[in-house]
């Protein structure tokens, strides 16, 4: 049995490794090249002599490598994923070696459009191509094959993690003994990409964003703006109501001003607002297209999700929680029955949450009983 | 019988009326004073010698005074609410005489933060004192004195136009025979507090707005980002999907290029560029404002909806759409059971549409009928 400690792993420090060098390049989904690319990553739990103990965990919209631990010991926030990967937690280091990278456009490490384009010595802005989700699986495959994985035991993430778990089931069948799909999707809905594009719109149209041309350091205030709307969609209405409702922030009454008053506005604004110190405005842009192009049907089955599905070899697992509606479980439920009616069987869990699209980031029993289990189940049953 | 032909009110001509003129300026709600306002009003059909068939119809966030009819033979478009009122329809002209008029803090005629404070002989600007939906009201109270109008019919407004509608018969319970509240709200949800917020934010971060000098016809383009949000709440997720879906604007593939290629980006970059063009961006400031802010409970029952609706002396219909999730039907629901508690009935039609929080300004039979029949019942009925 593995410990039951709810630990930590404790100081971790991000690795690097670089591959695609010219004239190398690596040739994108879109046609373009790019390289060379520097891909950050960390790694927790130790790979065992078989090298079949390894889960990829793969990052959401604004999140990095750093999925779990700490990078100095006087961290107070530890990884994005600290509640579900660690010692005795779901996602088991005393049992899982897991590797976590930042996704190729991202802006946390790996080549994006804030990198130096060595042709120009300057960064690439918006003349760094276009990039998808089944880009950054390539890339995440290379630095598998780099880090001598040929098998995975899991591939998992929520989001747009949940799309590069999809990928990476799609386009390398072979390799992930299983997989967990959470609060995710096999192509956004029309209103997910219409949000997504307001969010760009709110970036683009900022002067100070210069056509992508900005400083490095530059605050771009439509980032704000897109993340403040982003929140809006990761919260449900009710969970809103119950944590916010009409409450004013400060003041016992109206204050018949432009100011930010109401508590819901005060939150929203402080999100916007740190978001500009940890994100880029450039990424935001790219990272959001690769989502509102994912489209699995599409590009796996002509336009069947059954049919994209038949090529799929892992053991499936999805999560939906029922107050989200940015991924809302009619989406999961979708892809369940794809996989059904494709002749495979797929672990579905609906989790009753009040929390909207963010419940995949907090503490909830039901998921990290569901995810560990499955993944104990993977390991047992020793099936490929 | 009222002739059944559908048709229209023909050409009108928006009409003004000033007052509030220093040194008898208006008291706002927050104490504030401005004057002279200026209102632009539009009427349609024949007050009778009784003067007891005026129907006053209040419009939403970007309406205006023009809700019937075409100001020129060759307009292609007529007022916004066309649909509902002219001869034989559901707000019958040759029945009622119907005025509308455009809300205090506008920019559609009345006075507003674009019109010229004569103390300084330049635009209010955000100098123009924050205003409510009680002021909105207030203001149309100084309107139909002028007009001679002592007593209504029916007051009559969808969204924010709905909370006009409450404020009528709570601030002014002996004035109106009847009311007629269609997708709105007693007060907004956190939710909606918060879209108005961001939507808010993408004009105040813009460089464009200048702190709100900008001048006349500056183009903001923050403003066409909140215009785009606004159209997302206005549409409904599953609407949304039937109408759009992931269908591409033009291209048969994708461009991996940063330009609107979905066609829900194409639509609503349209809908954001074109409001450029006839919307104010403080404007849209002042109003977003007042809805946020517009609370009967707290204003006229302590906190209790039951207690603030004890007063309302007016027969009350609501209507709700199944699909609006801005104005969702829980807070239709919500005022229908606060009347009923208060010992008073009121009709309520919640209509099954898939159009979101536009169908109130979609045909629809069943809100057309309902409509008609309500306004029918209190003319017949002689109620007080």
């Amino acid at each position: 049995m593995a410990k039951k400690r709810e630990a930590s792993v404790g100081v971790v420090e991000p690795q690097k490794f670089t591959f695609a060098r010219p004239p190398h390049e690596l040739v994108l989904e879109s046609g373009q090249k790019i390289g060379p690319i520097t891909v950050t990553y960390e790694t927790y739990g130790t790979l065992n002599a078989a090298k079949d103990n390894a889960i990829l965990v793969v990052h959401a919209l604004s999140g990095d490598a750093h999925a779990a631990g700490f990078h100095k010991k006087t961290d107070k926030k530890s990884g994005w994923w600290d509640i579900m990967i660690g010692p005795g937690k779901p996602v088991d280091t005393t049992r899982f070696f897991v590797v976590c990278s930042n996704v190729l456009g991202g802006c946390k490490g790996t080549t994006g459009p804030s990198s130096i384009n060595p042709k120009t010595g300057k960064p690439y802005g918006i003349s760094f191509p276009v990039v998808t989700i089944g880009d950054m699986v390539t890339v995440q495959k290379h630095l598998l094959d780099h880090l001598g994985i040929q098998k995975l035991h899991s591939v998992i993430g929520g989001s747009m993690g949940g799309m590069q778990v999809l990928e990476w089931v799609l386009q390398y069948p072979d390799i992930s003994k299983s997989a967990i799909v959470v609060a995710s999707c096999a192509a956004l809905s029309a209103q997910a990409i219409a949000f997504d594009a307001v969010g760009r719109n709110a970036i683009t149209a900022d002067p100070a964003w210069k056509n992508g041309k900005y400083a490095g350091n530059a605050r771009i205030p439509g980032l704000a703006v897109a993340r403040m709307l982003g929140h809006i969609t990761y919260l449900s209405e009710a969970g809103m109501r119950e944590r916010f409702g009409r409450t004013l922030y400060e003041n016992d009454d109206y204050s018949y001003e432009f100011k930010d008053e109401f508590a819901i506005e005060t939150y929203l604004a402080y999100k916007g607002s740190t978001f500009l110190d940890r994100f880029d405005a450039n990424s935001y842009l790219y990272v959001t297209k690769a989502m509102d192009y994912y489209d699995v049907a599409a590009q796996y089955g002509k336009g069947s999700l059954e049919k994209a599905f038949s090529r799929v070899k892992a053991k499936m697992m999805f999560v939906s929680f029922t107050s989200d509606w940015l991924f809302p479980p009619r989406q999961s439920i979708e892809m369940v029955h794809a996989f059904q009616k494709s002749g495979k069987d797929a672990a579905y869990l609906n989790i009753d949450t009040a929390y909207g699209h963010d419940s995949f980031l907090l503490p909830c029993d039901r998921l990290f009983r569901g995810i560990r289990n499955f993944l104990l189940h993977v390991k047992d049953s020793g099936e490929a």
